[in-house]
């Protein structure tokens, strides 16, 4: 066993791989704790590096890059899973610790190995089926069962790269719309309605976990989150042990975004892991004292874990593309707090922002 | 009469004279709304510039360096009071924007001036008199009393640059303290506590006032503010008149923090006006959806001031000098909210961190 390092004093130095919205957060989050900011992002001014002490301008895998920046940064953390294992290792051997760490980018990464995990540490998921050529579709219909779920093993976020099948005869299309790669057969799941919960694990093995949020998808990205969801107490409880046993099963450390799907009488089945801060955590910024941000920053740093109760009802909201030109409408309202990502361009369907809805709990 | 401006849209870039936690913590606000920041520090690396898209690295009077400062900045701002009048023209002159404007920083500049202009708009001051020579001193003791304070009349903050004189034998040592330069004499406040009330004046003339703090000081240098804090209905009445009547009578732009000292029965008396956020108003970060730095920065883009209520009670406390070692014992506190500064070097009195102690109301 290795022992637990000692929490990092502030000033030192952070390191986040990726310089987008959820570096920017993590970064303004470490800034607050005295921590100093580098950002390694291939897009030179990206929106986390214009808030931080600097940005390495290279890509994710530039083996040069990675060893000034693991030298630099006493820690390093990521706003995406994935992430190269062999970036990783790059990292490690420059001497930065690394966090969350190889095994939760692993398994996050490859949907199958994530399915297996999650039903090992007893989280249920879905059916599935691993598939690696159209004819183990074909195979597994029974087993999944109509309509399913195909989509790429690897990468795909926000609805991309997945295809339904509702028909045996569908499956050549399919497997053609995938690009032909390794995949995974995912059964339906006949949800009520999508929750998701927002855990945090510290270096010393504390776990704390965020109230439960209660999510609205448009076209396969996320539109609005309202939390705390209203739960039973055997759902909240449910969701709670399932959060406990994925964080613990991947010996983590920060903050992990856990998709859930809701069938009702407290039984919920795990749709995805996020190994980073997520989302449908951003209502923690107006409704908690310790958002997740900082949350992800003090685990990470080998801080006490902060504390995860609402002090208000939150309905998030994300505005995409050209709904950011409602910035002026939005910044009158006074219940309605807004947050910026500094992104010139508003391609459609591109996170531009958010704005938090605070109300009394 | 000049038109108000259009709101600044996101995207601009917001300019701050200095580098230091204030401007710190007004880069963090701008950049959740989406601003970019331009620091102008004498300093490299300022704690400001570090959270920040640039740094100018140069002195506040230099004019190629004011003059660059004030063509990439739309707006530029201050977080001290001692900027050169000289220097406001420069930018102006460039193109930029500047809030609050030259008429809030000459009265801020001057005690003369600023006891004059506050008891001009009915906010009553102590008694005091102009002092250009050690004779003055002597001639004005009977009508300000003993004991009464001699401060330079420009400069000196924290309790520097000022003497009381407690006997008319003590003048010709208190005016050499000072240095012999022009000066105020003042009487002495017989207040029952000192309060402080910070405020804001959008462009188009609104005004939002959040609750009072009420402050501590040891060695001249603020300790804690409790905010809330208890007051009766006729001076938090009388504040909020105060804190109109100095916003309007300046044409102000921006957030104001206003000293006060409480002589009991709703009487108030103003002992200094800051024309920038303040120490005092670090409560709100914890206490308010949207904090004095936000506010700041609403104001000086054109943007609707935002809410002012307190949703909890605060216990801000600075941390000085070696203070700033109890970190990992204030981290592990979950009432506790830190925010550091990012300064390296701990001299001692120097304000590293302020933590907020939130409890509900």
């Amino acid at each position: 066993m290795t022992a637990v390092p000692a929490p990092l004093p502030p000033g030192s130095t952070i390191g986040i791989l990726g310089g987008g919205q959820l570096g920017r957060m993590l970064s303004q989050a470490a800034s607050r704790l005295g921590f100093d900011v580098v950002i390694l992002d291939p897009e030179e001014n990206s929106p986390a590096g214009r808030v931080s002490r600097g940005q390495i301008v290279a890509a994710y895998d530039d083996p040069t890059a990675l060893s000034v920046f693991g030298r630099v940064c006493d820690v390093v953390t990521f706003e995406f899973e994935n992430v190269p294992a062999a970036s990783v290792e790059l990292l490690a051997e420059a001497g930065a610790l690394v966090a969350p760490g190889p095994t939760a980018l692993a398994v996050a990464q490859d949907r199958i190995d994530e399915k297996t995990f999650l039903n090992a540490v007893g989280a249920t998921t879905v059916a599935f089926a691993a598939v690696d050529r159209a004819d183990d579709i074909t195979a597994n219909l029974d087993q999944v069962g109509l309509p399913c779920l195909l989509k790429t093993r690897r990468d795909g976020y926000d609805g991309k790269g997945q295809v339904w099948i509702r028909d045996a005869a569908d499956v050549p299309e399919a497997w053609a719309a995938i690009g032909g790669r390794p995949a995974i057969l995912e059964a339906r799941a006949a949800f009520t309605r999508e929750l998701s919960i927002i855990a945090a694990r510290g270096r010393d093995g504390s776990v704390a976990v965020y109230p439960l949020g209660e999510n609205h998808h448009a076209g396969g990205v996320l539109r609005t989150t309202h939390a705390p969801a209203r739960v039973d107490a055997k759902t909240l409880k449910r969701a709670k042990a399932i959060a406990t046993a994925v964080l613990e099963g991947l010996a983590y450390v920060g903050v992990v975004g856990i998709e859930l799907f809701d069938l009702g009488n407290g039984k919920l089945l795990v749709n995805e892991i996020a190994p980073r801060v997520h989302n449908t955590g951003h209502w923690t910024q107006d409704g908690c004292v310790c958002d997740q941000f900082e949350q992800h920053i003090r685990a990470v740093a080998g801080w006490p874990l902060g504390p995860t109760t609402a002090h208000a009802r939150v309905e998030m909201t994300n505005l995409l593309g050209d709904e950011i030109e409602q910035w002026s409408n939005l910044a009158a309202r006074p219940d309605q707090r807004l947050h910026l990502y500094g992104k010139s361009e508003a391609r459609p369907g591109r996170k531009m922002a958010h704005v938090n809805r605070v109300t009394s709990l």
